[in-house]
């Protein structure tokens, strides 16, 4: 924008844009530097593949590897994906100097186009720059891992669909926001948290939520203000911002995360993208991942008891509530029993997937939710983090 | 909730129980007197059915008939219904006096349970009050036609994802909220819409956006402060909550409200929720849509020009972005234009439908918007708004 909407532009945003185009311009100068010098280019780019993910014990993270792989503009098999990274890092570059807001959609749409040109024999040939988002996307990857930079760093928007409630007052943009103060409603999180400036945090602890409407709830009832929480959902499967929200919680005021989803593998999966990230992204473990997270509940043992501890249901409630689970759902819970450390070396992860896998039940958050909010946001929540009747 | 929870309770939420449950204690006290008199109980609702469901041209909405259906306790055939009917009704007028902010997946599971009795040969039987969700939230649809109370007015809540900002103040709760100071997130509207207090509105007019990215975008850029407008978007199919947040503004500040969705039958409809309510809950409309809607973009007249009318793209432009419609798409796009006579009798959306079914091609806002917000923000939308190009 220029001219007459130069006035709409916020500090913020044009500080990150001028960060991220200075690095951007930095890691591919020697690219061009090459080209000028006659000399072959090429990228070095960290491995994005599941034998170069590794779970990092010690920090309790999935992260990239120490693998690299050498993208060379003369080597036929990755020319293309040579050229599609130099022409994904120059339309970030033009979007960031130009003040654009650009979707990872309109990435794929701005570089689309069809190269018109001759083989060697002569004849017309064509090639699309990309075809499908998927591809647009997977260079997107490439060109953060090899920035370091993430898209949201680089302006890049997404679809955001995080809310917080809680004592905090956030500087966003040109705004001080006090997160305590939004009524019914809640505070619908930027796709770019890491430009939120957390002002003050007067908080015993963050709750994650799963579901929005479980959300709604808590705050309706005031769960927040009594126990001194910083509430957040992130509507299911959680987005980037959300992620990195709470994880800077977390680490700039030191609060303790807790996790309440369904109890089932696909619940489970949620709580482990907040505690560790996602298999397939790995290299953003490292600023969205909050390995201390706890998974409060819903657990199996809530349901079932175990040793000492009685269960919340009683046995005509378990008779009501409990769903069956489906043989997709008991492969997903072998799978994750079978295949990552952080849950077969941890017992207490054991001990809940194996009653699951005995009892073949599962519980929606909503099942204990129903017996009241007396007893959900003032009973069994604060029961279980004061006995720390959690799992990490 | 009693006692020590007491000082959280909102006077907005309490005064709209008290409201509530009266209505709910007034409309089936007859059932109960009728009981206790000997006469065989009957509840007479308005047929939900689509033979029932009418449009009505003069207000430009979808609404129930005046046929009813007569519930009765003693026939077989509605036994069953008449109970699921009045069992639903007491957990609600009952979660209403104590306080609890159940969702439709709660009623769902504080309903479900077996009656167990003898017939008449005394034999064993059982019965579920309901076996899936399904069952019950028709159930509450009942409840919501019967009462004339929507499930919001019964603090019933809802997943939501509509989110606002724009020059306005709103009270909500115990809070004042004013919606221009947000910084780069927004305010997500509350389930119950109807109990958010408009205190001023600064604006020319309400800009519905079918995608969050994009709101994004336009809210980043500034649009809603150059422009003076309400951004909204309902992320998608919109919930209740955020069509009951523009029909509002639409009547209560006499606002002039644009949709801008894809290009294509499912974004059509997108827009015809806004406008003329859902098919299937034609009883809401009377509430949650709003007729005077203008459909702004993306139309096939911007992509392909129609007349005197310039196209927006370029023919390359066109080449890179347009998307082959789908043999489904069509298929929506003949239905749309048969069955509905707010459709078929207009000609501007008989032009649109009639060059989709040419061209049978579709385009996404993000094509629009991949140009650059420059033109996005500050040229296409407030181009077509100042020369009314629109369909209504």
């Amino acid at each position: 924008m220029s001219g007459e909407h130069e006035h709409f532009i916020d500090k913020v945003d044009l500080e990150a844009r001028r960060r991220a185009a200075k690095v951007i311009y930095e890691k591919f100068a020697p690219v061009i530097k090459d080209v000028l010098a006659g000399r072959p280019p090429k990228l070095v780019i960290p491995k994005r593949t599941l034998a170069n993910t590794v779970f990092d014990p010690e920090r309790g993270i999935l992260v990239l590897g120490e693998e690299m792989l050498e993208r060379e503009f003369l080597d036929l098999g990755e020319s293309r994906r040579f050229m599609q990274t130099l022409l994904m890092a120059a339309i970030i570059y033009q979007s960031l100097i130009e003040n654009e807001y650009p979707t990872i959609r309109d990435l794929y749409y701005k570089g689309k186009h069809t190269i018109v040109y001759r083989d060697l024999r002569g004849r017309r040939q064509e090639e699309n720059t990309w075809d499908e988002q998927k591809e647009s996307d997977a260079v997107i990857q490439d060109v953060e891992v090899f920035t370091g930079l993430f898209r949201e760093d680089m302006l890049i928007l997404s679809k955001e669909k995080g809310k917080v409630v809680g004592n905090m007052r956030i500087r966003s943009g040109n705004d001080v926001i006090d997160l305590s103060k939004l009524g019914h409603g809640a505070y619908a999180i930027e796709s770019t948290a890491d430009l939120i400036e957390f002002i003050d945090v007067d908080a015993e602890f963050v709750l994650v939520v799963e579901k929005d409407a479980v959300f709604q709830q808590l705050h309706r009832a005031g769960f927040w203000r009594k126990y001194r929480a910083i509430l957040v959902t992130g509507s299911g499967q959680p987005d980037r911002a959300t992620r990195r929200f709470v994880r800077r919680l977390h680490d700039e005021y030191n609060l303790p995360v807790y996790v309440i989803t369904d109890s089932d593998p696909y619940g489970w999966y949620i709580y482990f993208v907040y505690k560790v990230g996602s298999i397939n992204l790995s290299y953003e473990s490292e600023r969205l991942a909050t390995p201390k997270a706890r998974f409060l509940g819903v657990q199996m043992s809530d349901v079932f008891g175990y040793g000492s501890k009685k269960p919340y249901l009683s046995d005509s409630e378990r008779k009501k509530f409990i769903i069956k689970a489906t043989d997709r759902d008991v492969k997903r819970a072998k799978e994750l029993l079978k295949n990552y450390p952080w849950i077969y070396k941890n017992p207490l992860w054991k001990r809940e997937i194996e009653i699951f896998l005995k009892k073949k039940a599962k519980l929606e958050i909503e099942a204990i939710a129903s017996k009241g909010i007396k007893f959900f946001a003032f009973k069994y929540i604060p029961e279980k983090i004061e006995t720390g009747d959690w799992i990490q």
